[in-house]
């Protein structure tokens, strides 16, 4: 770490999982210059969860000498919303109802805060520090224990008229298909392409396929990465596993190309570890499945943020895209 | 038409479609004050086809004093490239290959001139004269003998890094459903929900239900109209072809919402002259498949503009909102 990063304007990012919370301070080269975590679950109420982080993150402003160099706060939470600044009714974090986030995180750190969905913080990551530098049109699907998405288009994310756009995960890509677990929808791609939908379609495959060696796993141990283990030992069950998955993702993918022609298509979190399983069945799929004016133009590829630091560097990109507006 | 409108600057609108070609002069306010068509089809070359255009647009011009009212030439063709100004592989004009058309109609008419496809046009012309004034997130849907669209988001068209963005009709409603019979794709939104879709859909189900009042037509009679027809008289089977085609469209739709939130769908063609018979199940099937933050919140519509204007308009549009950028 240089003086000159020092002295330069910082953003602090902070990314809110369902279980952790990491914060980092992010200068204007993309670099995290310091970081940290707190639980989020440890706090069942969200102003207690608000005070434990600025006690948390004090030490790291102090260490800047002044809150002058900070330029605000950026924030990924799941169903943040960009316009009202609120988190709406999200399932997987302990507070329920409308919490007005950012006015919490404003009123106890006297900084401006932007806050957003996780996935649009993540594909703003992309644009200005990862894969997306320099484009103006990409969508941005993170393959997790769900499926999110954050889309650019004319260079700006698109949040639509209420702050919800980019529920890619939610879309339907077999309509009367498998049940979602916890939206009741028919056929979404979330309920396929997750890492939930991934260890669904392999307990089915395997209870099909008795010779799978993914039979030689309890139950409670099937997940995307055991399929990868036996998918990476020449299982063809496995392999069919992530096929499968692939394909259903390569459906989706085409659809959303025909909707806003990106450049490229970005896929991030735990689910890319299966690598070509699931990326050569998704590219074949999309690309049969797409016009002929939109064929082998749309670049499919993996994000190159390092996966610890990219959350933080999003939601700091929040920051950083709000000033250059 | 008041002498103001004739004082004040004015646009060219042009709508060229398969078989006609109408123009238009349009002022700011999105009166057209002048009109006229030619046949499309009546040139093989497409330089003869300018010519002619240009030949009877000429007293239109000559009307308004001096070509230096006109800020510019706006036209809507299908497959026309906004970027490029070109128009490529367009299956239903009579020019085959990649023509630079903006450069020939510039080289003509000494004129400003920018194109986008026949969609992406008629939501310009929404959004600027028609039912999506002051919207800045909405999606046009044209139901016609195919299915187009234009997608506004931030207050932009979406054109993608191509261009090409906003074939909402090629979208895949149903894996491996109805074959298209231009492109080839099996289960696209245009194989239900255009006139053409509609048509296939009422031969089948008439041959099923011999009663039906459909089958009091020729096979060439049947068609959205003659469905219509049957359908106002009370006949189930029409009944029944209307909502089918309105519950694809609704899953179509939910799909469309999912990806940018707008505030409002439009639709716009002939097919909405089927009017409720459409409209209800769309409605109905859309919010069914939408998550909850997104349910009773998205307007569905049908457009305000004249239809016989709709198109110059749009056309039109183009060269305000180039001028406003």
């Amino acid at each position: 770490m240089s003086l000159t990063d020092l002295s330069g304007r910082v953003a602090l990012g902070i990314d809110v999982g369902g279980t952790n919370t990491k914060f980092g301070v992010v200068n204007h080269r993309g670099e995290v210059l310091e970081k940290g975590r707190i639980k989020t679950d440890d706090y069942a109420e969200v102003e207690d969860f608000v005070d434990a982080l600025y006690e948390n993150i004090r030490p790291l402003i102090e260490k800047f000498g002044t809150k002058a160099s900070f330029d605000g706060v950026g924030i990924g939470i799941p169903n943040g919303n960009y316009y009202t600044g609120t988190v709406e009714q999200a399932p997987n974090l302990p507070w329920k109802g409308i919490i007005p986030f950012a006015d919490l995180i404003t009123a106890k750190f006297a900084l401006p805060c932007s806050i957003t969905n996780d996935a649009n913080a993540a594909a703003l990551g992309e644009m200005l520090f990862g894969a997306a530098r320099g484009m103006k049109d990409f969508i941005m699907i993170t393959l997790g224990t769900g499926v999110g998405s954050g889309i650019v288009a004319n260079g700006s994310l698109i949040y639509g008229h209420d702050g919800f756009a980019g529920e890619l995960g939610h879309t339907i890509v077999k309509p009367g298909g498998r049940k979602h677990w916890s939206t009741g929808s028919e056929g979404s791609l979330e309920a396929y392409a997750s890492a939930t939908g991934i260890a669904i379609t392999a307990k089915k495959m395997r209870a099909e396929f008795p010779s799978s060696m993914l039979n030689q796993y309890p139950e409670d141990a099937i997940n995307s990465k055991t399929v990868y283990e036996c998918a990476s030992k020449g299982d063809p069950i496995a392999i069919e596993v992530f096929r499968y998955t692939g394909q259903k993702l390569g459906e989706a993918l085409a659809n959303f190309v025909m909707f806003s022609s990106p450049e490229a298509i970005l896929l991030f979190g735990g689910v890319i570890k299966a690598g070509d399983f699931i990326l050569k069945p998704a590219k074949l799929h999309m690309e049969r499945n797409l016009l002929p004016i939109f064929r082998d133009k749309v670049k499919l590829v993996f994000s190159e943020l390092d996966e610890a630091d990219a959350a933080i560097l999003g939601a700091s990109a929040l920051v950083w895209e709000q000033k250059s507006k």
